[in-house]
């Protein structure tokens, strides 16, 4: 096994999770962070956010050009070299993330970049702690109570003329959700962008947020991922309701996803594969007589992963889905199986989970409607 | 003169504003983009997004790595070396941020990147049009209304014990204030973060959020730079308020920045390079006797820049600092000028200014208070 290397990462906090998981540390502009073998921390920081970063990250050694004797506004590449130079460094991994100008620069001054997958290269940032877990929890929690407001809007809407939905004398719409479920959420110092409230065919299109009113006999899939604007982690929370009479097939979709949905919480287990759970959510579909594929244009059936981890990204490891990789105990992971269909349109239940020798457990409780 | 390149943008939309800037195209994962020298663009998604991104990027031709011909689960790498390889390119510049493992990539299947400095790579997104005028003048106002509803709590605040503000029985405090501004911005569709409310010394410490009680004869740095969840277009205002007497000297530093501010917008004109406007600020304040420089590891005077584009991000192209660059019509930058000493506090007045042959004229209006 190779000598574990200095670990370097450029990048604004604020847009750059790994800096901001490794110091805990916010800000707008970029920053430099050089992460030992051995956990420590090297935080290099303009004059202006010197005091702030030391007060906050006691446990780095907070540099500025200053300190590292280059000039106030050396380049992000000058300051680099500097530190590294400081340190006695010459070599260091970078994910392959890293930008590549500040790369060239470094090549050229005599470094060596060992370049490394961004995704894991910092483990600590997969196995989340109990502080984390606490505040993921809290998020879900929001991101619960905003879908029942949506829950008992789509329950409670009156059936109005063509079947169209209607609350408090007029239409039941996308939009109307989608506001409200934003209002419940807000107070609880949460935020939400791109929330899917898709009803009928629009679900078939699985990145369309949906618009315009709602009918009865159609499923609405709500897709909500809100982030707390105070620990910046984040919630993610699928469910389906409808309004009116389901046809038999819709009955029978709908009981299909939330069988093998409630059946893979419980493969969700330290030492399980990401890729193995997902061919069995594939392979439950295939045998339920549900098909994937690829007609003009459009894929239906069951055609996207079933699931990925939450923390201060919404999308990061590890992955239930083709790649895979093994689980391990307080990972946090969706399991969100899904069937699309044009003419019946999509189902998706989807809950964020721990990762327990017990299986997936959901990190809030949302009731799943029966049918 | 270089023959000019077709771009090559790789990144997700959402946290990638030239692609969004380029295609108005908002998603989460992933994306490539490409900008071809006559503006047409190619965009290669995921299956999943391509009925979308055709429907709102019509101008686009949309890929897919079923449309390529190659694996559905191909890496960005061999996407974007299938998309070149279709479209018989071997050679495209990249902006210097471009993922470096994916340019390793690249590089040894025997594609040329020439790295270019991001900022300002597409010029576009300097110059703004009007429609996105229009969007940074509504996020603007917003910004303005809550700084109104700021200034109204300060000023109507009771003195109390001790100097310390009360406002409807309570102590009135930097965290009271910035939660009462965020309540004013989320009805307009705009959402803050790390809003700076600093009062006294604590706003010496420029990206110090600002904390706790505030007392009378205190200045109050209130920065607030809100985003609108809608269009994504950024505000950035900033105002200094205080209750209660100041010192001579307090009056004379406030007086000194407001007089600059006012200036520094005239001065903000097509063809005016950043680098002088910002020197100009530097030499007023040096000549009126306030010092910039460094003690117990703290920078003191002015030490910050004049000004930054604002549009899709909050610190974009152009930069009024040190760095410079000339400033064209429509362009859209901020004018703050500040001064910070421990013991009188901060003072940082800044408006956001589109640029005319008038000079810079503000997005929206805010009093600036007189003493």
């Amino acid at each position: 096994m190779d000598k574990p290397l200095p670990i370097l990462y450029i990048g604004a906090p604020r847009t750059c999770p790994d800096i901001l998981h490794a110091t805990g540390f916010s800000a707008s502009d970029p920053v430099l962070l050089l992460v030992m073998p051995d956990g420590a921390l090297h935080l290099t920081v303009s004059v202006l956010e010197a005091g702030r970063a030391a007060r906050q990250v006691p446990r780095a050694k907070v540099w500025t050009p200053e300190s590292l004797g280059i000039d106030i506004g050396a380049r992000l590449s000058e300051q680099t070299a500097a530190l590294l130079r400081k340190l006695r460094l010459s070599r260091v991994a970078v994910p392959d993330t890293f930008p590549l100008g500040i790369a060239g620069s470094l090549d050229k001054a005599g470094f060596d970049l060992v370049v490394k997958p961004a995704r894991g290269l910092r483990r600590e940032r997969l196995v989340k702690t109990p502080d984390e877990l606490k505040k993921l929890r809290a998020t879900q929690r929001a991101a619960v109570k905003g879908m029942l407001r949506a829950r008992d809007m789509v329950e409670s809407a009156d059936i109005g003329p063509r079947g169209i939905l209607r609350l408090d004398g007029m239409p039941l719409t996308a939009e109307r959700i989608r506001e409200a479920m934003r209002e419940t959420i807000l107070p609880l110092g949460c935020i939400d962008e791109d929330t899917i409230v898709a009803p009928g065919d629009q679900a078939t299109d699985p990145h369309e947020m949906g618009h315009g009113p709602i009918r009865a006999g159609q499923f609405v899939v709500i897709d909500f991922f809100p982030r707390s604007l105070e620990t910046g982690y984040w919630g993610d929370l699928t469910r389906t309701y409808w309004r009116g009479e389901l046809s038999a097939e819709q009955i029978r979709m709908y009981r299909a996803v939330k069988r093998i949905q409630a059946l893979t919480k419980r493969r969700i287990v330290p030492g399980a594969d990401g890729a193995a759970i997902h061919q069995a959510v594939c392979d439950f579909f295939r045998e339920a007589g549900y098909e994937t594929g690829f007609r003009d244009g459009k894929a239906y059936g069951f055609f996207h992963g079933t699931g990925h981890g939450v923390g201060l990204e919404i999308h990061e490891s590890p992955v239930l889905g083709r790649v895979g990789g093994p689980l391990e105990a307080n990972m946090v992971v969706t399991d969100e199986p899904g069937l699309y269909y044009p003419g019946l349109g999509g189902v998706r239940i989807e809950d964020t989970v721990v990762v327990t020798p017990k299986g997936g457990v959901p990190l809030a409780s949302c009731p799943v409607p029966a049918v």
